[in-house]
């Protein structure tokens, strides 16, 4: 495609991820409510393809929105612990702008960052730790209803809501991506919920990238590597996006 | 018990019909917005036991959960058509702050009123009007995701969600009934859509004082008489709620 991908968050840890990595692929707008300098732009990315704007102002989105073909939608308040008064703006009512403004502008395909943290109590003590393991065969596959970690997880459940209904009443294509446990190098250590959920800086570019350029209508996908511990199936994401992850956890283990 | 139940929004629609038929179950404590005059409140009532506040006003809230045993949330903007600020106040803001009272209070029980609007999206033009219809098979039993009709089913869905994350990390027993099309005396005369969802007054008051009385972690169930026509599933209300209706749209029909 010719037309932009809006990356919203792209100073945050996903959004490098994927520009570090998928920087080249795209034509990129990107968008975050602090100015990103050039070591936070992929080459070619000028400052006229930025866009410094809180994601519930409604006016200075719909300019970032225009002529865009798909978003990639990472802005909000991406702590675990944050309070309800800022999921409630950053995360619920943020998400909501975004898609308004983007059915407004024709937007054809939307991928959301969605979280763990939508389904983190489904790691019931009964469950723990024998789901991070690689002989335990627990999997959530994206079918199953949400069951959060904390307000932060409501708030990325509602979010896959949102997507639900700007899908069913507006077409776009929408990807709810669960994203684990991102870190850069290497998988956490001593931590074996984060070796489960591991998921690497260069399989983090390649899926969304796929949500970019996949054909798709709605959708609940996995966002880990190939981890042999994992209790998050990844097939859909392989089946409907062609995801093809290389990296594993297990590869960094002692 | 002898605690009071807390009724949110007891002058609404839901309201009138729950304290017309059950008004002599429970010691009540009625919530609502705007006040409630002697003919809206079951006898024994006093203005004593009614607190008028907006349900977002956190310190009022939290006089009126004092001492409650259960609380029967239908607060919020009822409107199918509300507009997101609305929702996102009234309705998602506002069944946060009544989650978080009760569970500070040491509520046991909640029953949260969601709404057919929360899954209308899975009436697609391909199933229209069959499942409307006594003789076709489709039915939802509430192990689905939400599909919304509108945004103010994404809200309802949202306080779904609200109440998973409550009952998991502060054990509160938390139902959900998506209640379908409630009218009194008879069901919607020309809609077949509301015929399959009709919900009659005393089948509504019954449900939700089965949601105050019976035993239960979290469920979501349908709100809906037992009629011939239906597309939801009444099932799982029967078994963990013993809810038996009385109901049917059919015997209405000519």
């Amino acid at each position: 495609m010719d037309e932009p991908v809006l990356l919203t968050g792209a100073g945050g840890r996903v959004g490098q991820a994927i520009l570090r990595h998928s920087g080249d692929r795209f034509e990129w707008r990107l968008l975050d409510r602090e100015p990103l300098g050039a070591e936070k732009r992929p080459d070619g990315v000028g400052e006229d393809d930025v866009y410094i704007t809180d994601i519930t102002d409604e006016e200075a989105v719909e300019a970032a929105m225009d002529g865009v073909y798909a978003v990639i939608h990472l802005a909000g308040d991406p702590r675990p612990e944050a309070p309800w008064d800022s999921v409630l703006r950053n995360n619920i009512d943020g998400t909501h702008s975004i898609f308004q403004a983007a059915v407004d502008a024709g937007v054809e395909k939307f991928a959301f960052a969605s979280s763990n943290h939508a389904v983190g109590a489904y790691e019931t003590p009964d469950r723990k730790p024998d789901l991070y393991r690689p002989e335990d065969e627990f999997r959530l596959d994206g079918d199953e209803l949400p069951r959060p970690s904390n307000l932060y997880g409501v708030s990325k459940a509602t979010g896959e809501v949102l997507g639900r209904y700007y899908h069913d009443h507006h077409g776009i294509s929408v990807v709810n991506v669960r994203i684990g446990n991102l870190t850069e190098g290497h998988p956490p250590i001593d931590y074996e919920r984060g070796q489960a959920m591991w998921l690497s800086y260069r399989d983090c570019a390649h899926l969304f990238e796929r949500c970019v350029v996949a054909d798709y209508d709605y959708e609940i996908v996995y966002g880990i590597s190939d981890n042999d511990r994992k209790y998050y199936s990844i097939d859909r994401a392989r089946e409907v996006l062609g995801y093809d992850p290389v990296d594993n956890s297990a590869e960094f283990e002692d």
